[in-house]
C-alpha cells in the first residue's frame, strides 16, 4: 500500500486546487468574444450557446450533438481578389512548368503563365476546372499534402502581404473556440478542396483533418514501386461541396445536421437552411463584407462570395443573423 | 470574494479526492481486456498500445494522429448466415409490398417473397442492388433512420434468437474501448451502408455517427411540402467502401492513415496494407471464424467474408496478426 502524503503535502495540494479553481472561474467570467463589439450579432452567440448548453435549458443539446459547421472562403478568412487555392493552383503550373515548358504554349495555361490579370480573371469554368485537374490530381495525397503545405507556409496575399493564414478573421477563431470550449465540434465546410484546407486546418482553425468537409476528387488506391499501399488523387470529382452540395456533404461526412452553421454567400444558402430546419434552437449567421477599409466590400457584383439580394431577402424572412464585419467586428485579423 | 471553505471541509475533498486518485489508479491496473485469453493477439494489442501512447517511446504518437478503423460485419459482430443489413432490406420489401402488391409478383422480389432461401441466396449481384436500391433510397436521411432503428431494436437473429447487436463481439468492444481510453479515436469503415450503421453505432460501439465510414449512396438536396429543407437518399452510388473502396473511403472521410486496422475478410486487406505502409508502429489484426460451437467456423468457401488462402498467406508476409475466435476469445458475446 502506498504512504498516505503528510499534511503539509495535503495542504498544499489543496490549496493548489483552490488556486486553479479559482483561476478557472475568473477565465470563465473573461469576454469570449473580445474581438466582437456588443450587438445583436455578439449577442446572438452568446444567447446560442447558453441555450444549448446550460442544464435545464429546455434547449439543451446533448454533447454528441452538437455540431457547427463554418464555411470557409470568406467566412473564415480572406476570399478577395481570388480564392487562396486558385493563387495555389497557378502557383502549382509554375513548379509543373518548370519540368515541362510545352505547358506555356498550351491553353488555358498560356493564359495563366501571361500575366494578364484581365484575362486570367476572365477563365471560363472549364478552363479553371482544367487548371485544378492539372495541378491537384496525379500525385498520391502525401504530395498534394506536402505542396499545399509548402505553398501556404511561404505565399503572401497582393493586398496584405500577409501569408494567408494570417488572414484568418480573429472574431471567427473566437466563436469556434468558444463553441468547442462548450462541447461543441466545429467543422469546415468548404467548397474549396478538402485536402487542401486540411493540409493546415489543424494548426490555424484547431480543426482536424476528420473535421474538413469540401469538395473532393476522387482517389484511385494502389501500389509504389517499393509494392508499398498508396492513394493517388484522380480527375474525377466525388462531392461538389458547394450550395445543394454543402448538406450532402455534411451527411455523408458527419451524418447530423448542425446545429449552428455560418457562411458569407448564395454558396452557403442551402447549409443554413438545411441547419435551421432541423428544428429547436439554432444560429444561423452569414458574414457581410461592408469594410473596404481593414477588408474588403463587396455584394451582389462580386464573382467570388456572392451576397445576392435574394439571400439578403432569405436571412430577413428565416431570421439569420448577418454579422457586419464594419459594425460587429473590433477587430479583424489578429495583427490589426 | 467567496469565504474559504472550513478545515474539516477541506479535509473530506481531500479524503475524497486521494480515494478518487486510488481507485483511478486500481481500475487502470485491472485487465482492459478480460475476454481475451493471454496470448499473442492479446499481447500485440497492449504492445500497440503501449508503444503508442507512452511518453518517451521511441513510437510515440500524437493523440490527433491516433485513428484505429473496424470494419463491421465478421469483424465487430456476426455476418454469418447473412449480413444483417440484407436482412433489414429484406425486411423492408415487405413493408413496402404490403403497400404494393405488385412487388410480390416481380423479380427480384418475387425470389425473396418465395421463402426460398436457396434461391434467395444465389440472387446475383445486380439483383441484390435492385433490392438495395429500392429499399434505402426514395426516402428522407431521417426516415431510413427511422426504419432502420425500428428494426435493429427488434429483428432477432435466425440461430441465436437474439437482437443482431447482442451479437456484437465482446472482445472487440474491449479493444475499442481500451484504444478510446488512451486517446484513440476509433472508426467504423464498413462494406455495409453507413447510414444503416450509423442508426445504431453509438449505442452499440459508442461510434458517433461522423466515424462511421461506409458505403454511400448520394443524396439529392430539397424541399418537404412545407418548404422545410430535406435530403433524400437516392440510387447513385457515391462510394463503394469495399477493398480498395476502404482506403478512398478512408481518405474521404478521415484523411489520415489509421495507426490500427481491424478486418476478417479479403474486403479489408487493402485498409490493413494502406495502414500498415503509413510506417513506424502499426497494428494489423484479422479476426479468423474458426470456432463453429460458439459462433461460426468458415473460410474460403464461405459467401460472406471470405477469409482466402492467399488472405492468409498476406497475413503471414506482412506479419499481421491473425485471431483465433476459438482460442484467442475467452468469450465472445456480453451475455455467454
Amino acid at each position: 500500500m502506498k504512504p498516505v502524503p503528510s499534511f503539509s503535502g495535503l495542504a498544499r495540494t489543496l490549496a493548489l486546487g483552490i488556486l486553479l479553481a479559482l483561476g478557472a472561474r475568473a477565465q470563465a467570467q473573461t469576454d469570449p468574444l473580445p474581438s466582437w463589439n456588443d450587438g445583436p450579432a455578439k449577442q446572438a452567440i452568446v444567447t446560442f450557446v447558453k441555450e444549448t448548453t446550460e442544464q435545464g435549458s429546455p434547449s439543451f443539446v446533448p454533447p454528441a450533438e452538437r455540431i457547427a459547421a463554418f464555411d470557409q472562403d470568406g467566412t473564415t478568412w480572406v476570399e478577395q481578389p481570388m480564392y487562396a487555392q486558385v493563387m495555389f493552383a497557378f502557383h502549382q503550373l509554375g513548379v509543373m512548368a518548370a519540368k515541362d515548358a510545352k505547358l506555356k504554349s498550351t491553353e488555358p495555361f498560356k493564359t495563366v503563365f501571361s500575366g494578364d490579370r484581365a484575362a486570367t480573371a476572365k477563365l471560363s469554368l472549364p478552363d479553371l476546372e482544367k487548371i485544378l485537374a492539372i495541378t491537384h490530381t496525379g500525385m498520391t495525397v502525401e504530395v498534394f499534402q506536402k505542396s499545399a503545405q509548402d505553398w501556404i507556409t511561404s505565399a503572401r496575399h497582393p493586398r496584405f502581404q500577409r501569408l494567408y493564414t494570417e488572414l484568418v478573421f480573429q472574431p471567427m477563431l473566437e466563436v469556434m473556440k468558444y463553441l468547442r470550449d462548450n462541447g461543441y465540434k466545429t467543422y469546415i465546410v468548404t467548397g474549396g478542396g478538402q485536402d487542401f484546407v486540411r493540409a493546415y486546418a489543424e494548426r490555424v482553425y484547431g480543426i482536424p483533418p476528420e473535421q474538413v468537409v469540401g469538395s473532393a476528387a476522387d482517389t484511385k488506391f494502389g501500389y509504389d514501386k517499393d509494392g508499398k499501399a498508396i492513394l493517388t488523387k484522380v480527375p474525377k470529382v466525388m462531392l461538389v461541396d458547394d450550395k445543394t452540395g454543402k448538406p450532402v456533404g455534411i451527411h455523408l461526412m458527419i451524418g447530423r445536421r448542425p446545429m449552428a452553421a455560418f457562411g458569407n454567400s448564395t454558396g452557403d444558402q442551402q447549409m443554413l437552411e438545411y441547419t435551421q430546419d432541423g428544428g429547436g434552437a439554432r444560429l444561423m449567421m452569414l458574414v457581410h463584407h461592408d469594410d473596404d477599409v481593414r477588408e474588403y466590400a463587396y455584394g451582389p457584383a462580386s464573382k467570388v462570395g456572392t451576397f445576392s439580394d435574394a439571400l439578403m431577402a432569405e436571412a430577413k424572412k428565416r431570421g439569420w443573423v448577418v454579422i457586419s464585419m464594419k459594425n460587429d467586428w473590433k477587430r479583424i485579423f489578429a495583427w490589426e
